[in-house]
C-alpha cells in the first residue's frame, strides 16, 4: 500500500522504467512516511493504436500535421 | 476528462479502433458539452486466454460446442 | 464485451449518466456490429480532491487563478 | 456481475489460467449465490520489467541477491 | 501477487465481503501454489447509477419491466 | 501522459494528497523529461472493508492480534 499504476505510451526503456520505479518508491515512502516494501508499482505500456485523444487515434495524430508540441 | 477505457477481445483492426475513437469522442463531447480535446480513450486488447465467462476460459468456449450466439 | 469504464469528475447527474450510457451503447453496437446486450459500461465518479493535473490537485486549480478554459 | 480482474506476473500457462477461472467462477457463484454466467474474469499478465516493489524493478530483484522467499 | 479486483454492485455486506476474501485467497493460494500473504484483493462497490447494461442504466433496468432473471 | 493511479487505504488528508500530487508530478516530469501539464494523477481511496490481504479483510486484520508492523 499504496498500489500505483503508471499508464504510459509504449517505448519507454527498461532504464527509464527502473529510474521511475526507484525514484517514485522513495518519494512515496518519504512523502507519506511508509516503508518502501509496502509500495507496489505497475507500469502499463499503451500501444499507439490503443490511445485516442483530440478525437483521433494517436497513430494518426503522430503521422499527421499537428506540431509535436500539441500532443500529450 | 473524461478518461475512457474500452476493454475488448483481441482482434479489432486499427480501422475499427479508429472508427470507435472518432465516433465516441464526438458523442461524449456532444452529450456532455465538452471540447473533444478534453477526452482521452484507452483501448485494452483482451487475449482469449485471459478472458473467462460462463465459468470457462474463452479459448475453451470458442472451440467448444456452444453456439456462437451464446457468447459475449 | 466490450467493457467500458468512464472516469469523470464528480457532479454528473443521473440524467447525464443515463444519456451517455444509452447513446454510447448504441454507438458501440453500431460501430462494431454487436448486440447491445453484450455491452457493459461502468462510470467512476472522480472526487475533486482525488484528481491531479498541471502538477496540482484539481481542488486547488479550481479555486485558484487559472482561467477555466485551461482546465481539463 | 461481478467483474474480476487478476493481475499476475507473466508466465502462467493456459492450464493454470483455466484452472483458476473455473474454480474461481464456481467459488464466487457459491459464495454469493449467483449463476456462473453472471461472472466475468479478466487476467492481466504483468511483465517483469513493468512491476516494481521494494523500490526496485522486479527484473532487478530477481537477478539480484535477495532470497526468493522475500519476493512477492 | 496476484492482485485481484472484484467489481460488484453496491449492497454486499461486510460478512459477504469477508467470506469472499477468505475463500478466494485460499483458492488462489492452492490453485497456483502461493503463500496467502502474497495475495491482495480489492473490492469495488459499483453504484446502481454507475452501471450500464442492455443499453440502459441499471437503476432504470431495475425499476422497469424486465424480469429479474434477465439481469446480470 | 502518463496517467497515474494511486490506490491507497482511506484516511489520507487533502494535505497529504496535495503533497503527493505536486511532488509526484515534478518527479515524473524530471525523470522522463515531460512538461507537467501532460501528467494526470488519480487517487483511489480504498475502504478498509474493501481491502483483503493475508487471506483476511483489512478491518479484521486491524482489529485483530497482528502487530501493526506486519500490515501493509
Amino acid at each position: 500500500m499504496p498500489f500505483v499504476t503508471v499508464k504510459v505510451l509504449e517505448g519507454k526503456s527498461v532504464e527509464q522504467k527502473r529510474a521511475l520505479v526507484e525514484k517514485m518508491s522513495r518519494l512515496i515512502a518519504e512523502c507519506w512516511e511508509l516503508p518502501q516494501d509496502r509500495i507496489f508499482i505497475f507500469i502499463e505500456d499503451l500501444a499507439k493504436e490503443n490511445y485516442g485523444k483530440h478525437g483521433q487515434l494517436y497513430v494518426d495524430l503522430e503521422s499527421g500535421m499537428l506540431p509535436k508540441s500539441n500532443m500529450i
